[in-house]
């Protein structure tokens, strides 16, 4: 018993821990008018009949999430907005309108640099139309920002758990960049050797943009029958928009968008390709399915979506190499 | 200039940062429906007529909020959520409804640390029939915990800013415990030497209690005319309801309510009781004003209430010990 009581935090891991915080939560009640509860991209809750209010939160550790050498305070500042704007776009039809910034930051820190730090804050938050209304300020040993963003939507929000089978798993932008250019970040090469594609993979890790115009454009014309951000990974995206739904997948790996930029930091190795793109994680593109039907429409629409894999009734998701099966096993990050 | 930007955080002080940012803040528009902006306890939006969501976040750090010697991770949880409840309450005639709890813990904590900390968070929240709606897990080097709570009121809510000229300055409560149970607790002393009065100061310190039931009701029945919490220390709190609001105060040193625990441990020594009084900070009570022609219905309602001073045009706030008057000069904690 006592030996069970000092397992460390990693014997659970992340995931174990979400699980436990979901399987100990509280019940919500008439009165809390939740839309829908805790363990989608947002939580919504309805004020009245035509308006929900979505929140989300994600909080951003020095060392954990970034590191001081690698990104300046505009970069941290930008990307601590993006990510929540990200878990906003996802709900589809929605726009944010509060942003709550709490600042962690050491006693000995430049003036300068916490100022920078918010006023790219401030600026990220502007491009979004979004207003700064409150938040705390506190000393802490390690650069912390917590970010709750609260957004509204006046029509019906994509969740991430009604696929349907037959439904095309579709996908914004390309996958792996983010993580290569973590790889890259991790490698510590000095900046005047690095070449073009290193600086471009570099970028996405350190500056993603939220696909919020096409979240909106999407949702507004097509009827998208789940959506999600990559936050964690293409490979996990697909999971929550299948096996969570007891539903499954065949994905075809030759689909998945491949920038050239990864191409050439792997030499076109395509076991490390498919490696970064189905595992690195904070891509923040749109992973979403759609009924068959409306294909065409949204090649219309929206040409640069890519198609990667199709809805089926399995509970499984299985991936396919020129029609030949590869089991994939995850390996992205975890926090524990 | 270049020695202009190097300049420490410190130089500029936590006040100073709050002033940068309210300084350099996004300006709302119209459809953001901001009844109260950020500054106050808690940030207004208006839903629909009848209807005021509440905001408030804050963000406890291990450290520098709290120490795991001194602390369990019941005590941690709970201080966490209760001081947000506090902001709610500050409201008036206000609701808590829904928590986003973001974890940030060492990779090597115990699991069941973890684990009795967000059960502890859970048991508190329920109490305020408060449902846990979101939140954020991820690695840090110190523990980490940022809260936002939201909650709603469909009556007026009260604010910092509205206090009257020759209203009455009232507090709930007994003021310097919670600083003085710091100080103890700094001291390290053995859990087997201190005296009762030391555990009393200690607990006020570790576990204090919102007061949520005492404002709805007084909100509820009385015209408050402006209100908010002590977390930052009755001084600061003075300050908030007046001189923010081009007022001044006299008040009345002997007035302000005084525990016997507080009386013990400084051996009655008068300039320390204002002291603790004063400044100690993370106390939790309730400082408000009210008409004084509503003094006798408030006593009636809650004989508890201390009337601490009155509310002046001086823009000044004047402090006085047996009618003599006493320079008074901030000295509480600074984060920066």
């Amino acid at each position: 018993m006592d030996k069970e009581k000092k397992k460390p935090l990693s014997s659970l891991g992340e995931f174990g821990l979400i699980k436990f915080i979901r399987d100990n939560n509280t019940h919500p009640q008439r009165y809390h008018q939740v839309h829908l509860d805790i363990g989608d991209d947002c939580f919504c809750f309805q004020s009245h009949k035509n308006s929900k209010y979505l929140v989300t939160t994600d909080i951003l550790i020095e060392n954990t999430h970034f590191k001081k050498q690698w990104a300046t305070p505009e970069q941290i500042g930008q990307k601590a907005v993006e990510v929540n704007v990200s878990d906003i776009a996802s709900m589809g039809n929605a726009k944010p309108l509060y942003a709550f910034i709490s600042l962690g930051v050491p006693k000995n820190i430049e003036e300068n640099y916490v100022k920078r730090l918010f006023k790219s804050i401030k600026k990220t938050c502007q491009k979004y139309c979004i207003h700064i209304s409150g938040g705390d300020t506190v000393s802490s040993e390690y650069i912390t920002i917590s970010i709750t963003v609260i957004g509204i939507s006046d029509s019906n929000i994509i969740t991430r758990s009604k696929a349907k089978n037959k439904d095309l798993i579709c996908t914004t932008g390309t996958f792996g960049d983010s993580g290569a250019g973590l790889d890259i970040l991790l490698k510590n090469k000095k900046k005047e050797n690095l070449k073009q594609f290193e600086k471009n993979l570099i970028k996405r890790h350190l500056l993603p943009q939220a696909k919020i115009t096409i979240a909106n454009l999407i949702s507004r014309n097509i009827n998208i029958t789940s959506m999600t951000d990559s936050s964690d990974g293409l490979f996990k995206s697909i999971e929550l928009l299948t096996t969570d739904n007891k539903k499954g997948a065949n994905i075809n790996l030759n689909s998945i968008p491949i920038s050239k930029d990864l191409q050439k930091f792997t030499n076109n190795n395509i076991q490390k390709i498919y490696n970064y793109a189905l595992f690195g994680a904070e891509e923040f593109e749109l992973v979403f399915t759609i009924n068959p039907i409306d294909k065409i429409k949204l090649q219309k629409l929206v040409p640069s979506i890519s198609y990667i894999g199709v809805v089926n009734n399995t509970n499984e998701v299985e991936y396919f190499e020129n029609d030949q099966k590869r089991k994939i096993k995850y390996s992205g990050f975890k926090h524990f």
